[in-house]
């Protein structure tokens, strides 16, 4: 029988015995494992590839084209080895664009506390830490898109014990972008700039931490970071975002560069409660960008967003919380064939610092969403949106917010003379996504 | 033993069992394929290096450089899951290059219906959809490479019973070529302007499809296409191809931009026979790119082509064909060393639209190959092939294709004074390709 | 039971049998690998993560960013299938940059011979062919780094038997950098220029080459080079290096474009020996640009440098040599814990080839290391070195490298009054490297 284990001792040309253990090959909740029979080794693959598509209605200032997009195309390999160790490597090419996601080197000394080293995200934002897998709607919330650090190079620890979650990194540069790591290596090789630091950290209480049919997510991070060298010019910073679509390219909102960046502050608080089929969850972020010219201070900039969402489970499903990492995970379905969930979201974001200072731009989302959950690697996303932009959303002055005094259509926000609610551009669309994860 | 089935039943953290399914791992033909006893849930890897080199002869208008490439460097995930759903996840870095290839979700309610969504090769040509795994000559032909659109992002069916395949969908743009997603992205940015949309077909039918030492396939394809935003310039469409080798980097036939193009439609003829160890397969296509000035019509540019090309397996092969794909796949080898393949085809291209219009130049190519098929993993392949242009296929204007009636050579068609089999670059190569699949 | 082998005779659609071996997976010393019982089938994934960071020391004349880096993101696929034909795939997408490593097909009729043929490493340069797992130093020598032309497209013979190891082999372009495969392609297509030939081979004799315990490498190796059309202008070569670290991007040795070139000729020395925890390194590398202009000969560029190291393993482990590849291997760690190794080299590159000629600078380097072998998988190192660059290390005249008359900073070596050991920019680092490989 070709597949009984072999259980001859081999040796390997330097003399040395080989230390060989047989692994069990599973699929488990559909995706495939090789595991050693102790649990010590383990190795795993995943793929995922989501489909999207939209479709854009209103009479818009801006002309919006409808399209079609790879979101995302992943392929990571993941492995456990000698109980204590963990590494991951992880990429992603959706759109054949190259990204470095996770790769990370993880030792924990005991279940409870993990140091890792590598590029992985940083601990700030509880929609950003959730896997792109298991997101309840197409796109993240405006606001958590565009101030959570995501993913930098760092070195970090993670404790849980009970009903405590708590996480801190020291985290550099990003690499995730080649146009960003680019910018990296031109001020490193031009000005001999130093990559910037960050010192980002959260706390999460977990109150009912062993019900696993009801839980409540409290958490509250910060984060303090000196500039990047991975930003277009050194000493600046920026804030920009797609508005809920990958597929509509325009920023509306957008600061622009902003020059003579000392350091920035993050802020961020997040809520989350489950029961059964019911999920309610929020977050409010808040970035303020400190500003310095020489030895004069300058004036502040203050930005911030929030966004509030539920969404419930029709068939009998549940959802789960993972404790160790303080986030949900991949729902259980109801039925055979499923399950049907419904998710209602709000959000807005503002990168309006003032009247006599940065004026990006602020818009609010209404979203509603539909997601089909077919089994453990299927899921099929359907997104009705409408964005409300304000007349300051001009993405750099280059989009049309509105008529002039003249009737005409004028790109800078000061000569707008329409009603508050009418400036700015607006629009709805309805967007599909096929996930499938292996 | 390790290796023996480890049969307690898991939970999960969340109070959920883990289900779980046993894998056997196995060689299959020389891929590796795990699979659970059931085969409802079956995942495999696909890698494939094509290494090749060609030296051109004849004496040329324009310098050919000889050279190298790493063709193809590609890397599969494949997975069924639960019987009905498969996934596939495809990228390709040769040469450094990235490029996303398959990426699409299938679902199949029965064994003879499928339906996809995702990145994936239209239905249109049948040397196009053969994979670069097994295609009898090194590079397809000419007409080939121009007309059929390959991969693009949509939703489509297939469907196949007894004697009949057919397939269709709805596309959008591609995302192969970095290059091209960056004209999207700008063209969706800057314009507004939808992606535009593909409806492609085909039919086959397929004589003796039960019997596993004959065949016929005969098909009709057909495509109407609006202009995409991966185009250079919104609006406009551009033939152009290398002339049956990668190596030679010139594109002698080229229309350039075709601007004003409202819409064009395909068609294709295919026709295919074997019988054990004889193969012949033939295709004829043509575009019709219909242009249009505002409101006035402008003359429709018609380009097409052809190739046929015949092949025998030398040592007791014999062809095979897939008739759920209706396609040529892998064929079986006579000896235990292998078998030898003879092959000769020839193909033909015009982008000659008509003296008024558009005038891209015409090549025919007669090539001869000897394929050595070692095993499952490794096949060498060797091509002599000998290419002869007509005096439109300047590059562009930017290649000699003739003397003037000065005798001083000329990038300009209308100037060529030579008679016309000598007008127009040709020459001959010798091409071979290491190629390894595991 | 579902791990049992199913050994039912399957026939596939075209009524063939299907080759059917049962594979065990296995971790062999941390590594995923399937085999058949036979062993005549095997394959294996190789996935790499090195992560880095550095910080500068010293009162330089250009300023240096300190920085971090994913140094390396590997993945690759190796298969051995029928015995006596092997297949490898390997990509590289650190820092989100793709290079296509290792991609070749291998034929070994016997255990001694392997014929080869793809993108792999040139047999020139006993430290550049170890692989970046088992370097002991987070970066090679900068001889090494500047003279040996690691991977290029080619095919080649590797023999060994006994104490005697050699390969040899003919190259063409190099595909790594998409930058240099966009260099080739274009000189290819507007100049029909050749890609260039390389001719490189090594011998290496090696003494106790069946003593576990202890042995030596004595190599010798040469290679012929016409200028390859990967370089940014045909017919030109340049060299240049990092310092030692690829965090600090300025490269100080620098000898810009030089033109004119007929053919490089290469040589190596290569000197090792090991015992038990004991290692000794050392190479000598030099090369000679010879340059032609229409037919007068120019004066022949002269460049070399050299390293050697030492070092040893404190807790009981010996290092590896494979006599296969004539490489040293990972070493056996001596405690259940692990193993600390200590080492120091020295380092010295000139690209001064003479007053009158090309001066692009010269340069040593003390390095001294700890690595901590925590596993089979898992690997931490410090480095810290200092490095001494002459006054012609002047990066093509970009950096200051000194004082001139008036006691202003220059960057012209020509103007500095400086003493001898003082021109010229020097620095400490302490770098840092976690490394996982599974």
């Amino acid at each position: 029988l070709g597949q009984e284990t072999d259980t001859t001792v081999r040796y390997n040309q330097y003399g040395a015995r080989v230390n060989r253990t047989p692994l069990k090959a599973e699929e488990r909740n559909g995706i495939l494992v090789l595991e050693s029979k102790d649990q010590k080794y383990k190795i795993w693959y995943d793929a995922r590839v989501q489909v999207d598509g939209a479709m854009f209605f209103g009479d818009t200032y801006n002309p919006i084209g409808n399209g079609t997009s790879v979101r995302r195309a992943r392929f990571a390999v993941k492995s456990q080895f000698t109980e204590k160790w963990y590494g991951e490597f992880d990429l992603d090419i959706s759109n054949s664009e190259l990204e470095l996601k996770d790769a990370y080197l993880e030792f924990s000394p005991n279940e409870r506390l993990s140091l890792r080293a590598g590029n992985y995200k940083e601990g700030f934002s509880f929609e950003s830490t959730t896997t792109s897998r298991y997101l309840t709607f197409i796109e993240r919330p405006n606001a958590v898109n565009t101030f959570a650090p995501s993913r930098h190079i760092g070195v970090g620890v993670m404790y849980h014990k009970d009903w405590l979650f708590g996480m801190g990194g020291i985290h550099f540069q990003t690499v995730g972008d080649p146009e960003e790591r680019l910018f990296s290596e031109d001020n490193n090789k031009d000005y001999g700039t130093d990559e910037g630091v960050s010192f980002t950290g959260k706390l999460v209480a977990m109150p009912f931490h062993n019900d696993f049919n009801k839980g409540l997510h409290i958490g509250i991070a910060g984060s303090y970071r000196t500039p990047k060298t991975d930003a277009e010019i050194r000493g600046h910073e920026r804030y920009s975002t797609r508005s809920l679509t990958s597929i509509n390219r325009k920023k509306y909102m957008d600061t622009d560069l902003i020059s003579n960046v000392d350091h920035i502050v993050l802020g961020g608080l997040e809520f989350a409660a489950y029961h059964k089929n019911f999920r309610f969850q929020g977050e409010y972020l808040m970035s303020n960008v400190h500003r310095k010219k020489w030895d004069e201070e300058m004036p502040t900039e203050k930005f911030d967003g929030w966004y509030a969402f539920g969404s419930v489970l029709l068939f009998g499903g549940k959802y789960n919380y993972n404790t160790n990492d303080a986030e949900f995970t991949q729902p259980t379905r109801g039925k055979s064939w499923g399950d049907v969930e419904l998710a209602f979201r709000y959000d807005y974001l503002s990168l309006n610092s003032g009247m006599d200072q940065i004026m990006g731009g602020a818009g609010e989302g209404y979203t509603f969403g539909i997601n089909y959950h077919v089994n453990n690697n299927v899921k099929i996303m359907l997104n009705y949106a409408y964005l409300n932009h304000d007349r300051y959303a001009s993405g750099k002055n280059k989009l049309f917010v509105g008529y002039d005094e003249n009737g005409a259509l004028t790109k800078d926000p000061r000569k707008v003379v329409d009603a508050n609610g009418k400036a700015g551009d607006d629009f709805s669309f309805v967007s599909v996504r096929f996930e499938v994860d292996f």
